[in-house]
């Protein structure tokens, strides 16, 4: 067993209740499950009678999209902070000569 | 209606067939499907007879968390990298002083 703290953690989505058990502190996991559920419910305002499945699978289609252009986006990024990184090493050696 | 061109993609994610239209390009979109499936395939594993609307609402809560976890780190990036532009932006004032 790790030395990790782990929290039971209750919540509600949609109704359903889960436990969720985690190194993760309880407030993230209500944040997190409180997100879920929104999405959940704004989705059932544009598809109503889609079924609570086709619903679940449905949010989690929506998240994956946006955690597929964050990605992107924080790699795009990452190659930008590369770059100045590398531009500033390469002024303090000129600076240096 | 905007002038952006809407494709319409079918996608089976266990076993439900869903339509997706919107401006994503199918390939993404297919992407995305086979992420989630993943996910959910992995979460049954763990959690047999949990069902699949229970499944699928596990899904959207992991990825969430992903998501919630890599916007901190985005943000933190983010905040990183405008301390190197402002460090540039000095620096460069100081030469053409």
């Amino acid at each position: 067993m790790s030395g990790k703290q782990k929290n039971k953690t209750t919540i509600t989505i949609y109704g359903q209740p889960f436990t969720i058990v985690g190194s993760e502190n309880t407030s993230h996991i209500r944040d997190v499950a409180e997100s879920v559920d929104d999405t959940m419910r704004d989705l059932d305002l544009k598809h109503p009678y889609l079924g609570m499945n086709r619903l679940a699978i449905l949010a989690a289609v929506n998240v994956t999209n946006d955690y597929a252009k964050l990605q992107k986006a924080y790699e795009q990024l990452k190659q930008d902070y590369d770059l100045l990184q590398t531009y500033i090493r390469k002024e303090e050696k000129l600076k240096d000569a």
